[in-house]
């Protein structure tokens, strides 16, 4: 097991990108602290410090739309991590399964799995 | 085609994820500029902003291992953005295909596809 503190954090945080383990698609990007990090590998859910509330953020604790953490990869330079993960529901707040659901054409390419009124 | 000017850059840059178009490998993480996202969007090729250097950087500019673009796409907050590419050789200056060739145990999980110092 690689020592959390040896990671690279910056400002005290790290990039987590989120694949889903079995499409691969990607679903996700946001950050960790040390703390969101160390939950995630203890809970096998993901866990992310959320810049703007400025907070622990256990994603989908709202709506249901959990994130079961079945590995996670550290990239070469320990600055960024990729959580595989299996995502419950949609992982964009906007009810798609990828935050990454348009094109730079504006194309719309992502698959809707849920309608936010219904969830938030 | 989306304006790049509505995009959001913090501090100058965008993230961006790279992702193997056919094996959807995530393959690494960088950051953009303005500039960077439009050479990227004319020639096809993946350009990025080195954080380290302070400059423009074309990826495989080196070692020959280019990224080609094949489709750009943004997240919901239109603060990054993923490119599906077709990756000549390897992402990884340490020789993987991907940068993120190791897990949080420590066990490399990647493949290595050269050999760095015949490389650089």
């Amino acid at each position: 097991m690689i020592d959390l503190d040896t990671l690279k954090y910056e400002n005290g945080l790290i990039l987590a990108v989120v694949q889903d383990q079995k499409s691969r698609e990607v679903l996700m990007c946001a950050y960790m602290n040390r703390e969101a990090l160390e939950k995630t590998v203890k809970t096998g859910i993901a866990h992310f410090w959320s810049r703007s509330r400025k907070q622990l953020w256990k994603k989908g604790e709202t709506s249901g739309h959990l994130q079961k953490v079945k590995e996670i990869r550290i990239d070469c330079d320990m600055d960024s991590v990729l959580l595989l993960v299996e995502q419950v529901g949609g992982a964009c707040h906007m009810g798609y399964r990828s935050c990454f659901y348009r094109n730079l054409k504006g194309e719309v390419v992502g698959e809707k799995v849920f309608e936010p009124k219904d969830v938030y």
